[in-house]
């Protein structure tokens, strides 16, 4: 929520001695301003085997951008050899440049309306070239908005053909991320493969739980008492990507699954929200199957 | 959830023995086959004193349509002796007659959003007759969904004559509830009093702390770790009506007033949503200055 | 935490018209002062199907023990006719015998400490004939409290004896209810299936995830943004049982292994003594897999 | 949880470019290896105003000890001068210094068994030098943890004598810290502002609802929908010292004052042992009436 213009670094690197002194020391050389300081080190897995016996150290530092002498550019050339050093995987955004989000959806309202509700109050301060969709339901509530909308029909035997015109529209849009806004098919691999760690899917249990379809009726005949929501990255294998946010609502036995979707619904959109904003303010690094979240 | 037509008794009564009894035998006796029945009893509140002396007993029970050989109308007619013996306050309410709920609205997305999709996709079973505004930001979204939509701004010095459009307008409408979506206007004690137990609001604190203006900058001034929000009945005690449902999200140190307006939206539109369906449903009973919801 | 004398009624019985009309009839046919009545219509698995038909209706109803013109005894028998004709599974408890508990620990403090807690200050108005460890850890300090401690070695090679023993000693004391309280052994096939619905177990995640052993580890492997523990009943098939009360805790990725063994401890204590007070209180009642749980 | 001895440096000073450049380089120039860094910047109270013009930046840093080529005293001498220079107001602790942490208690075993259990299983990593109650119920239980036990009534007409005694025992144990854990008596101003920071409180309610004696009751003549407890440092006015954790938890109408007594004291509990906590790691840095707190 800073009004002003920023820079985010968001990198990881091997760990050893000095990485937040020398990072912090390149930014103070030239009086950048720092808003935003997080840092994790990650333990090696397994200290005391012959494996991984270097852990690993994440970053995210927002600096002012009008406290730096020079532009984005310059910037990304000038820390360039630090990073190269470090072997970071590095990058740096610019809070003036808007993401450009692209919203899958299919029939169910309650994702859709409550993106575009954070949008339009600029919460979300982001740019959403279009909304596809395997149905045509939503066509005039998306473009009421302004938003171009895409129906793409899946059908079964055509879902090569579907996915392709998917990946050319969000080609074409320059889209950063795909939300899967409760969008009820199954991407192909070789679209999950194309785009990983910028695909969002928002899945209706408690994942490791109750993966795969009608989630609520696995948890109903299990008889848990709270029902949950999982934002994660789409790996090919389905429901297994790195998990960005959860959390659950409480349910009891007079709950049908129809209460239960109900319930579900709330705890879907406002995780969906959730994740999407950590990701969007590059606030989510990707470590293996597991995410560092910098909330 | 039920989708057969239903009646749903709620009621209350002095405490006494055999109220159960004499209420389902009555429905037992004309094969009324019972969906969901909640009850409770309420202890007199100063037992050991000279004061009240008898509990107060609440009852919400749901008889489906058809397994009774009567109507509504007769329904009550010949539920009414019993209901005047047990000194009953009672009603009897049809599912298959929707509410008529008019939603009032300043300049916030979040809550009018969440309304509109869950009446959209039917999870709030309404009739919408109309939304009105101390604004005219959000005609054209409003009349998008095919809803009438009145601009009555709120002058200064004329607030006595822009209650009395917003009375005539519900009336003229046939409103059963009024529901102030982040409406950033006082009622006057007047409209207040002429609905009680028919208008619900949305205060963006947990109640009873920070009352009235800009909580969310008192909850940030006095340091709390969980920022939260309250629907609750208007009365013309400012947010002091009976709460309905309340929710709590955790904040840290790190979180400006921003973030926190930007968290709390985010149960301001679930509590609001969630107190809205009980009332709608019939399953909040008010006793003095408390609720009873069966949930 | 009602001060005075109460008998409590739980029971479950196919549904029909009138099973409510009969029971509180029964009750106020006698001058019953009932003090809380909890109902649940649990409609049928396949409604559509040709398998299960008819729904099952559950209900709990406490009774003004001196209310009633006659004693435990004669009330069950005066009940009896009427539960046959409504083809019941049913008890009915009397408040004033407390429960005999015997607890079941191993080497971590926290539920055992907690339950003596909740026992001495009377939270938990039950009789604690023994504790049974197969560690002698913890004698002193149950012996303290002047309650017998039974130290009962579970070697690989004598499980069988062990099993034997723990039984012997629950069978000796009069035992109403089994709890493993952190107990770090899987009771064997007969033991489980010898008390069905009296062995309370508390499985340190929120089930069906991370079965089995070192459910932290596994939570932590997967990157769960939430942690849980899940208080069932215990059957020969491992952390399967009916699921009795469950309660989660947010992590994030600076929680190592350790961190989340120390934060779930804290719900595990909780949600074990919330399902057993449950369990204690005849608050749940066994569905097939599933419980109803009258909170 | 480090299993390492670590030294924690946390600190505050006026907001500027470069601080943390300058103090990790500072560490980073002797080798020292940082196992976790928390940093935040509170930027000024009335940035627009003519008053406050500068935030203040707050951080607290674990450093391995035995990075490190000297030891404790050495690394306070050598850091002073950097101090120093950024106006700091800072401390550094080792992790091999158990803190000595004195409990006073009245009559409720909830958090004083809570903390034993931890103290006892090591997840409170501390020294409990002694017990004071103004009641001897406890004497038996904290003897038989090898623990000394000081009974000192707090008579109405001799508070001020009651509280001199509280004082010498503190002082003569050599306490860091004095832990009110359901200590029912207000402690005298004088004592108050002797530990500033020093004394910690849970109180039963979530502040800055319910101040005072009997929240439970305040809260069910309120009708709220969620109870609370606020973990929080005793100043000299009621209840209104910084708040370091608080939590909530549901209940409902059918709640008497005695449940939510019940349900009160799991959150107490855990509520006091979490703040507990991170007053000990040193993750609590008080800024005015607020706290940040470095989870």
């Amino acid at each position: 929520m800073h009004r002003e213009r920023f820079y985010t670094l968001s990198a990881s690197c091997p760990d050893r001695v000095g990485i937040v002194a020398r990072v912090s020391g390149f930014f103070a050389g030239h009086g950048g301003w720092i808003l935003e300081t997080s840092l994790h080190a990650e333990p090696p897995a397994d200290p005391a085997g012959s494996g991984e016996s270097v852990g690993r150290y994440f970053m995210r530092i927002e600096i002012k951008a009008d406290s730096l002498p020079f532009h984005l550019a310059e910037l990304r050339e000038r820390f360039r050899p630090l990073a190269e050093e470090l072997e970071m995987d590095w990058k740096i955004t610019d809070s003036a440049v808007k993401k450009r989000v692209v919203l899958l959806v299919s029939k169910q309202e309650h994702c859709l309306y409550d993106l575009l509700a954070r949008w339009k109050s600029k919460e979300l301060d982001i740019e959403i070239p279009c909304v596809i969709s395997n149905h045509d339901t939503f066509r005039g509530f998306v473009e009421w908005h302004g938003i171009p909308f895409h129906h793409v029909p899946v059908a079964p035997d055509n879902k090569t053909g579907a996915y392709a015109e998917v990946q050319r529209i969000f080609e074409e849009v320059r889209g950063d991320t795909m939300v899967l806004a409760r969008y009820m098919q199954i991407l192909s691999p070789g679209l999950c493969a194309a785009y990983p760690g910028r695909i969002i899917n928002i899945h209706h249990s408690f994942l490791p739980s109750f993966v795969g379809a009608r989630p609520y009726h696995q948890a109903w005949a299990k008889g848990v008492k709270l029902i949950g929501a999982t934002c994660h990255y789409v790996t090919a294998d389905l429901d297994q990507g790195p998990i960005i946010e959860q959390d659950v609502i409480r349910i009891d036995h007079s709950d049908a699954v129809e209460d239960m979707v109900r319930y579900g619904k709330d705890i879907e959109k406002t995780v969906l929200a959730r994740g999407l904003r950590y990701h969007l303010e590059d606030r989510v690094l990707v470590h293996g199957n597991k995410t560092i979240v910098f909330r």
